[in-house]
């Protein structure tokens, strides 16, 4: 199914070169098409490593020998592959990963353990070993190419093409992020719950690179939604090359710690709002923003009740500013709240204060907000000081069109 | 909105009369609408009662009050408001209710707390109190009506008319027991996510009649979903009015006690199932059998994920046998599961075990299967004994349409 660009998709950014960062793409074929499908990022020695990773309980056999590798905290390749992502596929799964592990490593010379691998792409069937064989082959001898090729490389259903970029000052010396990130359906916050690659050239410990990572994505992946369904290969892979030259951060204590991680929260961020503009079938982008709760886990909690509502997503679909929805999300959250202190507003105007809708209500403003393609909802429980921002998209005939013809 | 009756639509049975039961049905113009939207059930002296509720945190008057009410377990009347759910209402919809049972109580010399009243439709608008009493007062003096009127009185969106029936022999006393339920949409397992109301002739102690609803909701109301989306107003009456003159069953020793819970649990899960048939936009009726789990709630967790799931619910819409969809459902249910143990099949076919697409797996009958409109999916997850089954329909182009055009 060939779809037409979202219309929240955001133009492909210039993203700087981080050095010792080297992107390759080739086509391994593994679905009938004619495009690059296998993306290999070289990464120079030293590269510390950082991931995150679904926490579904069916999780593909990357994501398990992954979350594995991680914890040693050094990576020198990435291979992506796209069309086919080896989930619930057994031995033979594993296998296959296994093998491009030792490809690759044969080749850079370099521990398998130090060879990251992610596959996306349809469940339940083993990944093809010999397009992967060729397929790596290939990209080991393939011309370096551009973040924008690389996010074209992992892409599967997505309708564009999505990176993000930052950067800190760590003391006087300038530090670069750049990020690439794919997804669009299956996207639920169990976690990270898509693939995204962060890189930077700061030199970073491992350890303390995946407690930035981890914090991070608290905020930000964990805070989007499309469908509520989570994907069984979710991955976010943050690798620190070091060439910056930096003195290496290792605690909150470093100069330039700070800085270092709110250049990673603003490029998580972005990458996770990004995936939610490409939502499938998504015509509006809807940022919903939890004040009052109990605590910030549980405003997030109430977030989520929100934004993977169904009601909720069809009545912003439909322009309507059904707040009753909203109310009726509240109370299915699970969560410490009050119905007699419960607000509810729509871009910035409140519909509904403290358990009742206000007398005063204006729905002029809100009906003309919800006419467009930025939504925003707060929701102030009372309560409490919690709070919490997420974002989803609405939910439209384009994503029943997308998932009811879309064939396994 | 005016819609056809769901493909799923099942007829109205013949329901019996129960002794001690008087229904009346009046208008009392709640919406801008020419139907009867009042419906009164005056019951003998001496019916017992019990109900189960919504859970949600934003739960209406109606229900909190009703909750209070069982719990002393005497009932006279049943008053049901279609048209306005009086949630999210404050202080005005807690008076609305409280002058309907003063209003009722006074006809009927009882006590107000053994009126109860339910209200269903728009959220956030006050239960009118000048078309409450009027309605409270014409419907005192109709004349009785039939289930099949009273089914259609407490009804909203629902596409068809939902009752059924069920008798039991307590020794050689024969019971009868007859139900009327509503609901279509906002419909999810916080407990019993809809208007439904049961009644027999039976004689059964409060407690004990508040013990078997308690345990009969566990595997019939609770194991439905169409939207997971929990309503603010769900409530499920039984009311025994003892007028078959057997002894009063009042534990699970006394003689008859099991018959009548079956013939409950029978009535209760009819009842539940019909709700799905009426889902709104449902094309296909769909029983998820979940078994091999660590515990029967984990069962029912797991199963409620798949059914709460778009993309297992737009696959079955489209007809395909998506079980890489089922996989990822089952992955992310946050309970106990392994991949390399789990089976998944389609209307008596399995297409995977033990984590495993099955290299015989014969696509022909499960495509015939999902043609049809009753599916059928089973999730063995090898790894217990813990089973529970759980119904729900398709999201459709349907659901969408209803829900984005719906204006609040």
């Amino acid at each position: 199914m060939d779809l037409p660009p979202s219309p929240l998709a955001r133009p492909f950014p210039d993203l700087p070169e981080i050095d010792g960062v080297t992107l390759r793409a080739a086509r391994a074929r593994y679905k009938n098409w004619d495009r690059s499908d296998l993306t290999f990022a070289e990464l120079a020695e030293g590269t510390s490593v950082a991931g995150v990773f679904t926490k579904s309980a069916c999780a593909s056999s990357e994501v398990e020998m992954g979350r594995e590798q991680a914890k040693l905290g050094r990576a020198r390749a990435l291979i992506v592959n796209a069309g086919n992502s080896n989930a619930f596929t057994g031995i033979r799964g594993r296998e296959a990963v296994e093998q491009i592990m030792a490809q690759v490593a044969d080749a850079l010379e370099c521990e398998p353990s130090e060879v990251f691998v992610s596959s996306t792409g349809v469940i339940g069937v083993p990944l093809p070993k010999g397009k992967a064989r060729d397929g790596v082959a290939a990209v080991l001898e393939a011309e370096p190419c551009s973040w924008e090729e690389a996010a074209g490389a992992i892409g599967t259903t997505d309708t564009f093409l999505k990176g993000s970029t930052a950067a800190a000052m760590l003391g006087d010396q300038r530090v670069e992020l750049a990020g690439i990130i794919k997804g669009s359906g299956m996207i639920a916050p169990d976690m990270a719950t898509m693939l995204g690659y962060i890189f930077t050239d700061a030199a970073v410990e491992p350890v303390f690179l995946q407690e930035m990572l981890s914090k991070a994505n608290e905020e930000t992946f964990s805070c989007i939604t499309v469908d509520g369904d989570t994907s069984t290969s979710d991955t976010v892979l943050a690798f620190a090359t070091g060439k910056a030259g930096n003195t290496a951060l290792s605690s909150w204590e470093d100069a330039g710690a700070d800085a270092f991680y709110a250049a990673l929260l603003d490029l998580c961020r972005d990458l996770a709002r990004l995936v939610v503009r490409d939502g499938e079938g998504a015509q509006k982008f809807i940022e919903i923003a939890v004040t009052g709760a109990a605590s910030g886990a549980s405003a997030r909690r109430v977030g989520l009740a929100i934004a993977n509502s169904p009601l909720v997503k069809t009545a912003i679909a439909g322009g309507d500013a059904n707040w009753g929805r909203v109310v009726m999300a509240v109370g299915k959250a699970g969560e410490p709240a009050d119905r007699d202190r419960l607000s509810i507003g729509f871009g910035g105007t409140w519909a509904a204060k403290d358990g009742q809708p206000l007398a005063d209500y204006d729905e002029v403003p809100v009906a003309a907000h919800l006419e467009g393609h930025e939504i925003r909802i707060d929701v102030d429980l009372g309560i409490g000081e919690g709070r919490a921002t997420v974002w989803t998209c609405d939910l439209t005939h384009g994503y029943i069109s997308i998932n009811a013809d879309y064939r396994s």
